[in-house]
C-alpha cells in the first residue's frame, strides 16, 4: 500500500470508528453458527472476517508501534493471519470453518478490546503508523464486501434459502434503452493512482499508456439481455467461449449465472433478501470472466481493457451510484439514465492482473498485500452494490480468477473502432 | 429391526424420556456453532443428530401411525433424512454443516414438539408402532455415541483444542498384567440374537456355526503396548500390514493412533477433556482395522472372529464395564482384573460385515437400516465408553470401514490353537 | 503357496515349457505398442505380464537357488517386481505403461534367456526349488488370464475397437431352461485344499465348517435374464443395491455390464473378437460384485458363500467346461445341460476374502503372495473361459474388489431354505 | 491465421516436402511403442503428432478444396482432430495413448497417401487453399517441437532413462560474462506482424504501443546462475514467489528445474541424449513461469513484457542461433558473445497471452487456432533449440500455462529504469 498522506488523528479516529461499526452492523443479523461456517475454500466465515481485520490492526499497529502492548490472545495470530508468510505459520485457509471457539461473542470482545487500545494509542502514533491505520480501514472495507458475498454463498447452500435482510421496496423501472457507445481515439493517457489520498500499492505508479481507438458501452449488460444470450444457446455451444471457459462450463455443469434457477419457467435469483424473480432491467451479476467474455463475443464485442476503463471512468464521481451505505438489502439496481462507472457490479476487464511499469511491492509483511497475486487473475473495475461507498476509485484494481463468480460481478462491453 | 416384544406403554414412556434427555444433556455444553459445523464427510453436526433422531420418531411413528398429525416443519424431512432412499430425496451428506438455520434453539424446539406429540400418542399406539418407538430409542442411542465422537473430531480440528468437559479425576492404576488367554475347543455354537428383547435386524437370525480351536485375550491392548509397537517400527515397515492398510498409511501419513501427538518426546492424546498425556495402562483407542490387524500380526496373533467373540462374551454382563451413563468425561479406563467384554472400546473383529444365514431385511424404509451396508465394512463388538449403558449386547454388531478410526475403537487379540 | 509335492523334473520341464509357450502364443497377435500401453491402474501391459512372470522365475529360482547365476539385466527387477515389499523398491504400478524400452522383442529375449537357464538348472534343483518352479507356473497361468482381460480393456479404450482374434464360429444354442436348484441340508463339511497336489497358500488349511440349509442354482445367470433386470429398472432404482454399490453406480454412470452398449436398440458387447450382439443364452459376464448382489436381490435370491460353492463343486471335474486351451477366441458360451461349476465365468460369492482358520502366510517374499490382500475383496470361484485349463480347482479362491469387472465375472444364485 | 501472401506452387511443394520429411526424420528412432504412449495429459504420442498434422492437411485442403477427394480412413478424423469444436466430436485428449492401432506403420502410410494427394493437387489449388498449405506447414513445425518435448517427457518417465540420440560432441565453453543490459527509453513502438510473409492470426494486427523506460539483459540466465538461486534457498522460502507459484511448488514438491536430479552431490539433467551433468555455462531450461518470475525477483529484476522483447528482437535475425536443423541432439548451448534473441530457449515474458487491439479470429474451424486459448497463459518469445529454423519470428507469440515446463523454456531478465 502507499499511504502517501495520512489523515489527521481526529479524522482518522472518526473514520476508524465508522468503518468498524459498519462491520458490526453487517454482522448483526448473524447467529453464532451463521458467522462460523465456511461454505467453500474461496469464502471465509463472517467471524473470521471480523477477527482477521482486527488482527490486522493489532499486529501492524498495536504490536509493532505501541510500546508495551500485549496481545489480546496469543493464540489468535495463528488463527486470524490470512496469507502473510512473513507473519509465520497460520491456520489452513480451507479449515477456517472448524473454529467454533472462540465464539462470535469472543470475537466481538476481541474487536472491542483492540478498538479501545487503538483509539487510545492514536494520538501518539507517528505518520507511518497512522498510514497503517488508514490501510487497515481500507482493508476492513474490502472484507466488508467479502463478508456479504460469503454469507450470500453460505445461505445459498442451505436448502431452506434463508434471507439475511428483507427485500428493498421494489420501484418498477423501465428496461434501459439500447447501449450507447462512448468513443475514444488513439492516444496516450495517464492511468494509475497519482499519490493524492489513499491507494493500494498495485494502483501505481501512475504512468502513460497508449490506447487504441475504441468505444465503451455507456452501461452494463442487463439480466434481460443475458436471458437472450441463454435463449440463443449461449451456454450450449462452444463457439463464443474461451477453451478454458468451455472446459469449466462442462466440468461444473454451468448453464446460467450463479444463484439463478429456473422455477417453473421463470428465472429467479438468490440474493441477500432470499430467492426472487430476476429483474430484466437490472445489471446481470454473479457471472464469471469466462461467461463475461463469451457474452461479449456473442454480442460482437469484447471486454474493455483496464486502461480504457480507467481513462473513461476518471471523469465520473467514484462515490456515486449504487454502493454500500448501510446494513440493508444489497443488490444491483436498474441504471437511471446517465452513464455510471461506479457501483452495482464489478466490471470484468480483459486485462490480466499484472504489475504496472515500475511497480515494487512494499517492504515487510504488508508488501504481500497485492503483488504476490499477480498471476492467473483478471482485473475488475468500478465497485459494486456491496462495496462500501468511498472505498472505490477510478484507479482501483480488484482481481479474481476467471472462474470465480460469487462476487457481484458484471459486464460492460467494448469494441474496437 | 426386529422388535419382537414391545415394552408396555408406561415403561416405554419412561425409557423414551430418559433417552431423549441424555441426548440433550450431551449437547448442553455446545454452542450454536459447535452444534452446526461438520468437520468431515464421515461426521455429522451435533444439531443434525438431535434433529435426525427426532425426524425418525416423527416420520415412522407420528406421520405413519398418528391420524391427523401434521409435520412440525414440512421442510425438515429433506434436511434430516439420513439415508433412507424410500423416504425420497434428501440433503447431501457432505453438506450437512451448511445448515446454520434452523438454529440449535429451533432444533431443540422441534425436539420438544415431537416429544410432546409422541408422549401424547403413546397410549393409543399399537404394538407395531410401539416397536418402532423402541427402535427409535435404540437408534437415538447410536446417535448419542456418534454425537460424542463427531464433536471430538470437530474439536480436534480446532487449533485451540477446546475441551468439552473437564477431565475426570485421575486415579493411578497399575499397568495390567500380561495378557491371559481364554481357550475354546472346536465345536458348534449358536450366535445371533434369540428374539428375547430388542435387537437390530442384522443380529439375527440366531444360528449355529462351527468354531475352530482358538484362544481369546482376556483384555484389550493397552496404550503402553501400542507404544512398543510404534517403537519397534510398527508404522515404518510394511511386513505386518495388509496391502490396503499400508497404502492407506502411506497416503495419509499415519504414524500413530488418531489424536496422538508427540509433544517434546511425550505421547499425548486429544480427548473430550482436551489434550493430555496417554495413560499406558488404559486400552488403546482410535485405531483403524488396518492398524489393529497390523498390531495383531506384529504380536504373533490375529483378530477374533465375531462368532468367537460372541460365544465368549455371552457369559458376561452387557451392562457392565466402562460405558456411558451421563454427560461427563468419557474415555477408556484401565481394566480392573477380571475379563471384561463390554465397554471401554469397540473391538475390531476379523469378520467382514455380511448377512447371517437366513437374514432378510425388513420391508419398507426401516429395511434400509442395516442390510444395505453389508459390503466393505468390518464388524466391531462390545461397546465403548461412549456407548449408552444398556445399548450393547453380546449379539450386537457394529460396523465401520477398515480405515475409519474416529470412533472409540480398540483391539483384542486372538490366536489359533 | 504350499507346494506340498513337487513334480518330478521331467514332468516339470514339460509343464514349464507348455505354460511358457501359451503366454507367448497369447501375446503373438500383439504389436509392440499393444503390448506396452497400460489402459488403467488395475491393468498391466501385456509386455509387463510377460516380463514379470519371467522375473518371478529368475528371482525366486535362478537367483536364489542357482549358484553363480547372473541377472539377465540388473535393471529389470526394479521394473518387473509387482508388489513384493521384501524384494525392495519397484516401479509405481500406475506407471508401468511408460516403459517403452525394453521393447517387446527385448522382453521376449529375456524370456528366452531365463527359460534356457531354468531348463538347464532344473535337474539339479532341490525339492523346495522345484516347488517354486511349480508355483511360478501357476503364477504365470494367473497372468495369462490377466493378460487377456487387460488387452480386452485396452482395446475397448480404442475408439476403433479392434479385435484380437476373429470370432469363433457361432453354433446357435437354445436359451437354457429355468434355473434348477441343488439343495443342501445343514451340516458340517470340509473345505480348503487337502494338500494333495499344488495349491496357493490361501486355499488352506483344510477345515470343517457348518453349512446352513440352502439351495444353489444349477447354472449361472444369462445375458437374456440380465436384460430383464435392466428392463425392469435394475440400474435405475436403489431398492436392490448395497449402499456402496449404489454410490458407485451413480458416480460412474453405470447402466449395464462393462463393454455393453446399446446400438440402435440392440444390446452389444465388446470382446476379444470385437463388438457383437449379445447372446441371450450365454452367461452374463463383466459384472461387478455390486451388480451381482443387486441382481440376486432383484431375483429374490442371494449369492452363494464360498463354502456352499466349494462343497457343491467338489463333485465336479475342475478341468471341465469352457476354459482356456489355446490362443483363440475366448468368451462365455451357453451351458449345455448338466450343472457346470467350472469355466465360462468366475462366480462372485458373498464371502469376503479373509483367512481360513489356522492360515499362516509363508516366510519370505512369497509370503506376500496372497495374505496381504485379505481386506476389502470378495471371493470368486470356478474359473472362466480365460482361465488356463488345469489351473482351477474346487478350493481355488480368486478375489477382486466389489467394483471391479474387467475380469470374466458372472453370477450363480443361491437361496436359504 | 493470416496467410497474406501465399508462396508460389513450386516453392510450396518444396517447402511442404521439407517440412514433412523432417517430421519423419525426428520420428525415425522411435519404436511403435515409443510413438504410441502418452506420458501425461499435456503431451501427445509421437504417432498422434504425425497423424494429426496429416489430418490437418487432409481436412482443410484435400477435403475442403479438392473435388472428389475421399478420406484415407473415415475413422481417422475422430482420432486425430485435436481441439476444433467446429470439426465435431473427437477422442478425449487424455486417452490419445490408448490408440495402439492404427500402428506407427499405418500412420506413416497415411502420411504417404496424403502427401501424394496433396502434391498432386497443389498445382490446381487457389490462393486461399495454398495459404492453408502454408499454414499447415507452420502447424506441422509447431508439432515437430512438441513431438520432441513429448518424447523427452515420456523417456524421462522410464526408470531406465533411454536416450533418443547420442550426445553432441562437447566443446568446452567459458562461462559467460555478467549480464549486460540493453537500455530503452520511453517511447511508442510498433509491434505485431506487418503482414509480409506468414504469421499466425494472434501476431496481429500490427499496432502501436508505449514502452516505459527499461533495460533488457543481453543473454538468458545460465544453469550456473540457477544453481546459485537454489543454493540461496530459492525453492525453500516464499519471499520471491507468486502465491500461485508457491502453492504449486508445495503441492508438487518442486525443488529444481524439471529433469534435474542431484546425483551424489552433482546436479544432472535428463535430455534427449540421456542423463548428464548440467553445463553451468548453458542457458537454464525446463523452468516454469512461476520459477522464472521467482528467479527474477530474487535477482532484483523482472521478466520482460512481450512488447519490450519484440521491440528489441526485431533488430536480430530470427533464423540465427541454436535452432532445430536436423534430427540430432538438441539442447540449449552456451551463448557465444553477441546478444541472441532467437533459439536455445523460449523466454517467458511477464505478459499474459491476450488479444492485440483489433484482433479478430478467422472464420471457421481454423479460427479456433489461437484465439480461444487467450486466458490463463503467458507469452513466450524467441524459439528454442527444438524450434525448426525458419519457424520463429520477432512477432511470434508462443504461450503456455504458468506451471508448465516440459518445453525448452528459459529466462531473460529485464528491469525498470
Amino acid at each position: 500500500m502507499q499511504p502517501r498522506e495520512a489523515a489527521l488523528p481526529d479524522d482518522l479516529a472518526t473514520r476508524f470508528g465508522q468503518v468498524r461499526s459498519l462491520s458490526e452492523a453487517l454482522a448483526a443479523p448473524l447467529s453464532d453458527a451463521d458467522a462460523t461456517v465456511q461454505s467453500m475454500d474461496d469464502a471465509s466465515p463472517a467471524k473470521w472476517h471480523l477477527a482477521h481485520t482486527t488482527w490486522f490492526f493489532e499486529t501492524f499497529i498495536l504490536r509493532d508501534h505501541v510500546p508495551g502492548y500485549r496481545l489480546h490472545d496469543p493464540r489468535f495470530p495463528f488463527l486470524f493471519n490470512s496469507y502473510y508468510e512473513a507473519e509465520g505459520r497460520r491456520h489452513a485457509r480451507g479449515r477456517r470453518g472448524m473454529v467454533t471457539r472462540p465464539t462470535l461473542a469472543d470475537v466481538k470482545a476481541y474487536r472491542g478490546a483492540v478498538d479501545a487500545a487503538l483509539i487510545a494509542a492514536l494520538p501518539s502514533l507517528d505518520n507511518a503508523a497512522r498510514g497503517l491505520v488508514e490501510l487497515g480501514c481500507h482493508h476492513e472495507q474490502q472484507h466488508q464486501e467479502l463478508l456479504l458475498t460469503d454469507v450470500l454463498h453460505l445461505f445459498s447452500e442451505n436448502p431452506l434459502e434463508p434471507a439475511l435482510w428483507s427485500p428493498a421496496p421494489k420501484i418498477p423501472v423501465a428496461v434501459p434503452d439500447a447501449i450507447g457507445w462512448i468513443d475514444h481515439d488513439e492516444g496516450v493517457v495517464e492511468i494509475g493512482h497519482d499519490g493524492r489520498g489513499f491507494a493500494f500499492d498495485c494502483e501505481g505508479p501512475r504512468h502513460r499508456t497508449l490506447l487504441s481507438p475504441h468505444s465503451l458501452a455507456d452501461r452494463t449488460v442487463t439480466n434481460g439481455e443475458w436471458q437472450q444470450f441463454i435463449a440463443d444457446g449461449g451456454y450450449r455451444e462452444p463457439r463464443c467461449w474461451l477453451a478454458d471457459g468451455w472446459a469449466w462450463l462442462q466440468r461444473e455443469g454451468i448453464h446460467a449465472p450463479l444463484y439463478w434457477e429456473d422455477r417453473d419457467g421463470v428465472w429467479t435469483r438468490f440474493g441477500l433478501d432470499g430467492r426472487r424473480p430476476i429483474d430484466p432491467a437490472a445489471p446481470v451479476t454473479h457471472v464469471s470472466f469466462y461467461e463475461a467474455d463469451a457474452y461479449a463475443s456473442w454480442a460482437g464485442a469484447r471486454l474493455p481493457t483496464e486502461a480504457e476503463w480507467e481513462a473513461a471512468a476518471a471523469a465520473y464521481d467514484p462515490r456515486g451510484g449504487n454502493q454500500l451505505d448501510a446494513a440493508s438489502a444489497v443488490e444491483p439496481r436498474p441504471a437511471e439514465g446517465s452513464p455510471a462507472f461506479f457501483g452495482d457490479v464489478w466490471e470484468w476487464t480483459g486485462s490480466a492482473y499484472r504489475p504496472y511499469p515500475g511497480f515494487a511491492a512494499a517492504d515487510g509483511a504488508v508488501g504481500e498485500y497485492n503483488g504476490k497475486f499477480m498471476s492467473g487473475q483478471f482485473v475488475l473495475r468500478g465497485g459494486s452494490c456491496a462495496t462500501p461507498r468511498g472505498h472505490a476509485r477510478a484507479s482501483y484494481r480488484n482481481f479474481f480468477y476467471p472462474h470465480q463468480r460469487w462476487q457481484f460481478t458484471g459486464v460492460r462491453l467494448a469494441r474496437d473502432r
